[in-house]
């Protein structure tokens, strides 16, 4: 027999989700898998327009894996459909739409960074363009038709825009159900996905059994909060740690977090055990304990997770030389100049520690800025580059400034 | 100089109408017609899956006439697109989808119809299905995304709908953004309808601009009353005088509208003058005036537009023999029988007199049915049938029973 007891896989399953919808039918899916010894096909949908994971992805995908493990199939949707059409209304300037080459690029790299979770040669990764690409108006026209407008404006953001009264295009209608519209192509069994995915995958539940089809099992994951311990973790607010981030700016960036997220960070975002889970919990409740401690363990697991466990180490070595003993880090990056003076807010722009002037101006002022430990206080001041300078912007960002002869 | 001036033509226009959006580009447009010596492009739209006309539709098609007239080019644009995936929720099952060459027929057929009030040979038949079959799900994406669905709930039966928590299918919102786009695909100048398609029109209106299109002008035509008086003409409620009805029945049916549409019918279903139709008002306003007399010319200007003048002469004194003189009227169908006897209700059911045995009953009970003028009152009597026999039901329905032998 290929496949574990179904309360056993079950019991696995049903770890760290938020809902299962419905579990009865779970049950029997797993049953008559394990009757038949054929995996049950377990969906993840991604958005290929941000390639970039990140630990808040690997909720997730972690969960994918288990279900590999489990002897399931995971089936990578890369959303290219909706990729190419890039914001449709055209007031998105920042969201361009994507040439068929760049989803493909996009979505190997998804790929490639998700396989450091997912076993890769048991993962099938499709591109839903293929299917929904070959629509009609008059296919749309019968796929709408199977879902009322009511319905669709219960959906959480739907109804708070539409309450509040603010614009809602006829097509953010069509997209839940495009998305359905994949659970039918691909016939799946289960579908995955954050909490706030929760209602487009009970939309694919119905538009399937609308298609004659069994309707899938949806189960939804947490949404892991990002560095900063307020929002939702995600690139474009800079609170993210990337699962291919290096070793040291992982170790950093973790041991940043605030003391009240370590134990969801290793609930969500870590392989611990149930048991480890506990003791962590009751360390973390006990006063003598210096949660600092946690959260090396804690950057430790997430790095052996990605990296190898001696990376992990070294990271610790590394961020202890520049937080403990005030050094430099080892792998800090040099920034060359031919000229012998410049001006520090210049400096700071032109070797990529800041974004601007204005902010080079901010950081002076709020004296994160030292030069060779030296904070600096005057944002006028002209430095003469001699040899080698060490620059550092904030807690974590350094840079090398060495002068060429050219 | 090929038109009309733009004062002229624009006094025409406005006979009739109810609304008008916005007057102002409406005479932009002719005075840009006038100056380059082209005509501008008036769409109707027409439903293929009912292919019979009546003087409800003639009230715009009388309006696009005029157009021609004026020296405009008539397009009708036949709705093979929606015709084609009939109920795609397919909880109708009185609305079939239609084949391709179905839509053809139909269309051929109203066109055939329309030429009774339009001139054929300058009238444009177009298949929306030509651009509406070739969109894909990008391209509605995009379509879709023009218009927001608070707006679209704005339609008077959606916000009805939607408010009395009936089900509106999504589908149901891209049907006026299918009908707009016909208006973007034909570059139409003015788009007519009867007052329920108001919002429609303007939908197109909305999605020309989107579309980088000078927008359409919008004119709205009232709803004929049925000849029930109550309910808008149509052929399902069996109220309606279809434009290629027999003279004897369009007379008939023209005779037994309620009196206070008389006025009504002048105005919206003949061409009588701004002149003519003050003095039958004032008329009908004189008590000392039968309205009945009104109502024959009525029904004579109403043949003459789709028979010939002598028609409505003949079709006025075949109803003077039937009604005025009580004979038979000179076309009463004849129904052979082999039979020698027959039960009066069989008989009415198979002369086609009655729907059913119960209806036959029911007309009986109620006094509606006689023999050689001679009231029937037993519906269990059976008839001898020797030679002919003549059998009346209500006050028009006739059939004369001849025996034949054999």
């Amino acid at each position: 027999m290929m496949f574990k007891p179904v309360s056993e896989q079950l019991e696995l399953i049903k770890r760290g989700i938020v809902d299962l919808i419905p579990e009865d039918e779970l049950i029997r899916k797993l049953e008559s898998s394990r009757r038949t010894n054929q995996p049950l096909r377990v969906k993840l949908g991604c958005d290929p327009s941000r390639p970039d994971l990140h630990l808040g992805h690997s909720v997730v995908l972690k969960k994918l894996a288990q279900f590999q493990r489990l002897g399931h199939e995971a089936i990578l949707v890369v959303g290219d459909f909706t990729g190419m059409i890039g914001d449709p209304s055209g007031r998105n300037k920042t969201r361009p739409p994507l040439s068929l080459e760049e989803t493909r690029i996009n979505g190997q790299s998804y790929f490639s960074q998700a396989s450091r979770i997912l076993d890769k040669d048991r993962t099938r990764i499709v591109y839903n363009s293929d299917w929904l690409g070959t629509m009609t108006f008059s296919d749309v026209v019968k796929l709408a038709s199977r879902y009322t407008v009511a319905r669709m404006l219960e959906r959480d953001d739907f109804e708070k825009r539409f309450k509040a009264q603010e614009p809602i295009s006829v097509h953010e209608l069509l997209y839940p159900l495009a998305q359905a519209m994949d659970s039918v192509a691909l016939q799946a069994d289960v579908e995955l996905g954050g909490t706030d995915q929760r209602f487009n995958l009970l939309v694919g539940r119905d538009i399937q059994k609308e298609y004659g089809l069994e309707p899938q099992v949806i189960i939804t994951l947490p949404i892991l909060e990002g560095t900063d311990g307020h929002q939702k973790m995600s690139k474009s607010l800079d609170n993210y740690v990337g699962i291919t981030d290096p070793p040291n700016e992982m170790f950093g960036k973790i041991m940043s977090i605030p003391d009240d997220l370590i134990c969801r960070y290793f609930e969500l975002a870590t392989d611990v055990s149930a048991a480890d889970l506990a003791a962590i919990r009751a360390q973390l409740a006990d006063v003598k304990v210096n949660p600092s401690h946690l959260k090396r363990r804690l950057a430790r697991e997430i790095i052996t997770l990605y990296h190898k466990t001696e990376a992990a180490r070294q990271a610790e070595e590394a961020f202890d030389r520049v937080f403990k003993h005030k050094d430099v880090p080892e792998d800090t990056p040099v920034f060359e100049t031919h000229e012998n003076e410049m001006a520090v807010t210049r400096l700071l722009t032109e070797a990529g520690l800041v974004a601007s002037g204005n902010e080079a101006r901010r950081q002076i002022g709020q004296g994160a800025v030292s030069v060779n430990n030296v904070r600096v206080t005057d944002d006028r001041m002209v430095l003469t580059i001699d040899g080698e300078v060490v620059i550092k912007v904030g807690k974590r960002r350094f840079v090398r400034v060495r002068k060429v002869s050219g």
